[in-house]
């Protein structure tokens, strides 16, 4: 925050306009932040493997960069999701140590001390039926690398020609886990659980239109896939998807 | 209707417990039918092509009874559908010219003069994902060859095994028209519709559970389907999809 | 692409504000863009008989445009549905043989061998029940003469003045396959399903409002219809529509 | 109720196996009845125009007669609906004055008084799409001739032959309220509506099956009709329909 | 339409940008505009007792002017509704004889021969839970006093506070029809219902948040009424209200 | 268990048709049924000032008197909801010391020790639309009147005739809490929010037919409610009202 | 209303563009406001105990002036709700002794007189499960601080990490009433109603994604608690949470 | 099949009551097996890990016997889920081999070669919130079992008793992949999902009633979790959650 900000800050604050708490909210002072705004979960990356991750959508640029600066303090990689562009140059040029992965909306704020190189055992192969379904399968592939996963993409490989899914059975089996992304009716989920034995984390997107409903349709074919082997995140969660598959290859590299 | 039966009637109707007008209907007086309680449609076949079928669930034995006699009078064949095996036992102890299809739940009762050869030039394809669809499926297969398309089944082929499809495809491409049975995610026909240049018809079955939701999941995945050249009827509605089979492949034998 | 736009690309590479990848695949390397980002299906006309078509919601102008000349290099028609006016013209600009159908929302890039023409026996009957539905109307129209089919529109002759429709019956009466378009209640497609021995294909529309969800009712009208003959495709899906009509007319000129 | 039970019943009591307040509206002392049970809405003939009436479904037999006989003890009609045919007899076995209508499952009780002829000034027409739907109908027609109006029927009447309804347009024009029963899609509401001037009463019936809902995709149908001049009840609401037609009917005779 | 629009307009269809149906239907020629775009229903006013009205969402102001002229032509009232302020103020500009009612967002062209004065025998009331859900009762009071009825208004009485309507019940119990017009739960319609002997016609009206579901949970509620007494028109559809409102009223006139 | 049944169960285990775990289930040994069957709460009644409450639907009568008799062992009263008649005669005959309350399909197993008298500040009121919804009032007040609190009863005065509740409004205003139980419209919560200032809880029913759903207008209907000052409990669970009721007098007791 | 605003406003009077009736209510006369557009309840706070709020959302800001001013003269607080930033500042300008809420979206407009202090019992304790629910929460606060109660508020302690909220166990235990605001699969409310024994109102807020739809996964969750001592009300509804609150510390407070 | 069947049928046969195929799939001829009825999927295990297993809901005991013959005769295990206990003593009487487990409803008929044992390096944990959910939880464990993992059970430690599932957490901790299994709200899921760092798989349950709908709640409860980590199957598929979690500790045991 510039000296212009905070003077005005300290205007509002004086005229009635803005109390206390939230002028220090803003200011980032931490223990106001603590108590009224955001119980910041900095234990959680020793109890479930992954740090907090911020869902962008909703949420002011400056609320965003505050909690990034949180989590910076405590030495954790800050991710935010659902990101628009806008709110992305503007948090970049407050925080310029961020990258910004624009297809999948996701920018990472690095912790200050480099990550020890993870030793994983395993591949996450990410499998996409469109293209229009794209931003959420960069989504599941950016968050999966952030965590430190190597990640294979197959990219627009939906069954209406199902010959593109088929000549990649062969290295799909040799993953340790895959995400399988598709919207309108998701029938992409039940051939990939068919061909192989790795556990299938399937991702509907809402792209469709009509009684897709806004990816109800791909939801549904997911969850009442003839096949079995495969559990289903939520509608368009590329996050989600990618934590249960570093979840699933963590569990691998624990050795 | 044999003596005993009429002589029970008539009490009835002295001792009030039945009306006029019942008691016309059940006797089969055609103007009381008519006026009272069935429109038989006997100019349909000229029409649209196809006779006029009964839906038997919700229907009362006698019911269906009187309605095949009337059809029977207009030399007209009487098909029913959704028929439970008592009931189909029962007509056929009263009309015993029907003939009974156990699996499809179907019950015909040909018209008294044979009907002449009909010129199709094409066959109807019939692709059914599971076992437990068989009943729609059958319902189909029954409903067509009733109307004299020869039907070629192919049982049990759903998505989770993606190679039993893939094998009958040449096959499936020269059919004049497939109609393809599914429950669950009713994957099966975008493999299908991808596959070939046949028109498909897609019949979600009733078939799964939890949030299946008695056949939505299976209707939603078929009406979203990422292949273009399928069309969809209502759930378990195996006589449906036969009609516009039939209709299909009666312009093609129209030569 | 002009020197201008590929010199600000090469830039951005240099700069970090892009990717390679994304650079080869707008640059329209075709072996990126197959890796990449597209599965560009172009066995498709062989197997399905209909070209691939682009659905143009939600895609950017240079998205389209790349997969424009991905088929106009294949020597295949480049047809893309519900494209809104702005992205439309700015797509004429940059490809100017391209057709605009302004009411269908339809953009046609013919490919540069001009096709043969094609036996067709039948015609297509496209019925619309109020001025509101055309736009899905002349969508299912011009996509249905883009394949090669004649097309005869009935617009406007929904069921709250029947008589507009009764008048039209012999003429539907001999089309090879009918397309109905309605909103709210889609009661049309069940009294033409019953005044014809063509197979209708029907599209419901989200013309509507209150309890019409967006189409469901018409949807849900047409799934129920009490005449049989009839099958459904996606609310709105003009498209579809016309490749069911397609198949079905194919079929009959494959003499 | 019989020395018997009053016996059985006054030993339940003695052994704490039932409340005195439940033995008391057994044994139809009017005062616990008002207290504990049931507010018989005495004034409402007077204030609306329409006697209560009695939803029979889920109600004992017990019940029934207990209330039944309230009100006959005021002068007024009882009116019992849903009720099904073991109760029936049951009941008229207590009450031989009741009167059974069995298709439409509605039982009166005649107030012990004569009702003074009605001078009502119009009829009402009750249309009906199928068979199936003939119960919500007769419960329409029976309860609509309770009050005094007089019932044109016309059965059997829906869409897919459209024929059958078109006939019947003049008769209809003349009636002072239009009942329409259908299940399905609803599709006759609309045609009717678009047929006369009289205000139409829809009656969305729970027939058909798969994505009929229960009588949800013709009471959408209804709801979204496109011809205006219709109103609508609740799935297989007869009984409600024949009020509202019985109070338009009745502002006619009001002279 | 002015020389100048009409100059553009042959450029146009001149350089291919526009067909020559397009062109007459703009141009207003009649039998273009039968033939392509609109039935207008001119024999509705005999068939029906009402004029066609014009749902003014989602058509421009161009396609509505056309609509009126043409109506204007056939010496018919033109009714428009849905229509916003700008289009509205558009029409009035093409069109100076318009009457525009703003809070019921409906505009009226007047016929050119004056109509004569209808008997009319009773008066509509219409009564409104709360101020939010005004212009869909003025939508149905205009239209109501548009087809000569006389209306009388109880604005902002819904039953949190049970005495305001309370208060007006004889006042309604003298209607010859009464349309109740409520969101969020609807109970008003309920509580008029069973103070009045009148007809009821329930409005719901998509008021509300939350759980209200855009007026689902009042359209349930008023169809599942404890009174009978009562029918339901679509959500927001205080047009359709009005037409059957004066449908009843137009029986009693008929004297 | 009486020692035939133990001879059975010992030699089904020794058949191995019986795990170990289950027979010892069986057989009530508690360390075993804390292990792998139930893990009775016995803190509930410190922590949050009620006892843990047994749901009947879909407990056999044994697993019931087994989770009963851990209780009775604990010193804790035994309450069972949602108990059919049946299976009450069952738990009856084997633990005589039971209260059943037939309407409310409610039992009770008092603790062995008597409960020390609870001051008690206030009343609670339950309220109820129809003679239906009394099963749903009945457990409400029994599960209530089990807890200590005194319960007022005004039954059958739903909207329909509202003058009944109307009356009933200087009681109701008195109360610390009201219970509001009402099917179909669920009106009744609107309209008694509105008289009273006590803080109400509104219990949907799933009485009603057609489009009430099992409930859910009248649930929609509560929570959409004109009137602030209510909350609503799930479908049909008096038993939840009762508890949030007791909940609300008992800080009202806590001085 | 300024004099040039007034002289427009006459203006168009004159030119018929305006009612008489439409004017009369933006020149504030009270008795034509009573008649034609509001019946503001000034009865409300005697009988319920809390002061009519004002809806902001759909309301123009001079609609909501004029109610405020109405409130003002009646010597009652005015409370408007889900007011925007841009509106709220131009009621400040006509009305400056308003008090903003921003994060709330509650706008108040004291008393003149002032009002006497209250005495009250017990705290409100306000827990919410993120950040972006806390429009919501604070809503809830804003309101039940200005009916005069003292309110806890505990933000940001959702359930993925569980001990942030039981260490206020304690705490909350001790508060009269307990209000739960959380989005998702708000399953905090289950969690709080298990740790106390105060009663919980529960608000599910619209936060979440995909098949959170809205709120509804929220809504059903808290109406499903496996926790009883929960009642719930509608969607985003934290002044509902926050009157039934109230309400509840009001009982206590009447000593 | 024993001699008296085989006669019956052949007569059955004989008398054109029963077609030859459906004869030759009674006497278990594998050939017409293959062809008309079931394509039994021999290839599974060795292309995704796991055997075949059949739905036992809706097969007769019949076609169930046929199957688990089939697979038998390939030297493979046969499952059976969602079994009756009717048909199972059924299908025990004639393969005795079978083994029953009652709670699970699941049956299976070892292959007749012993399988090697399999190196597994993990444990999966099954955690269960009420007793109502234990057939569900059971399948779950059953079937991993017979996949060769070793289970911990985690029964009734729903979140409304919070401390019963915290004790667990750090044996939960060290498990290879978790299985939620919940009904009502599912709020379970989130909380073990936020105390480990384990994949977690959640089962909703069918448990519950009112707003429960069969299990959405529950599902959309899982879909939502504010916890990412988890992913989710259909309502009450314990098997799928089984071959998911198998999936996954194969993974490991792959080394």
């Amino acid at each position: 925050m510039n000296p212009t900000d905070i003077q005005a800050l300290l205007n509002r604050v004086r005229g009635g306009l803005m109390s206390v708490d939230e002028a220090m909210l803003l200011l980032g002072d931490s223990s106001a932040f603590e108590r009224d705004f955001a119980h910041v979960d900095t234990d959680r990356p020793r109890r479930t493997g992954q740090p907090e991750a911020i869902f962008g959508e909703g949420k002011t640029a400056e609320d965003i960069i505050a909690i990034l600066r949180r989590l910076h303090q405590s030495d954790q990689d800050g991710l935010v999701t659902r990101l628009d562009t806008d709110k992305a140059a503007h948090i970049q040029d407050v925080l310029p140590g961020c990258e910004w992965h624009q297809r999948a909306r996701v920018l990472r704020y690095p912790a200050p001390s480099p990550r020890p190189d993870r030793a994983v055992r395993g591949r996450i192969a990410i499998v996409c039926a469109g293209t229009s379904d794209l931003p959420v399968a960069e989504e599941a592939a950016v968050i999966a690398e952030a965590y430190g996963n190597p990640v294979d993409r197959y990219w627009d490989v939906g069954v209406s020609g199902i010959h593109r899914i088929m000549g990649h059975a062969p290295a799909l089996q040799s993953a340790s886990a895959i995400i399988v992304v598709a919207g309108m009716e998701g029938a992409l989920a039940s051939v990939v659980t068919g061909l192989v034995s790795a556990p299938v984390i399937a991702v509907p997107t809402s792209i469709g239109y009509g009684a897709s409903f806004g990816g109800i349709s791909a939801l549904l074919g997911m969850l009442n896939s003839c096949a079995a082997g495969v559990s289903v995140v939520n509608i368009d969660n590329g996050f989600g998807a990618a934590v249960m598959a570093d979840r699933v290859n963590r569990r691998m590299g624990d050795t």
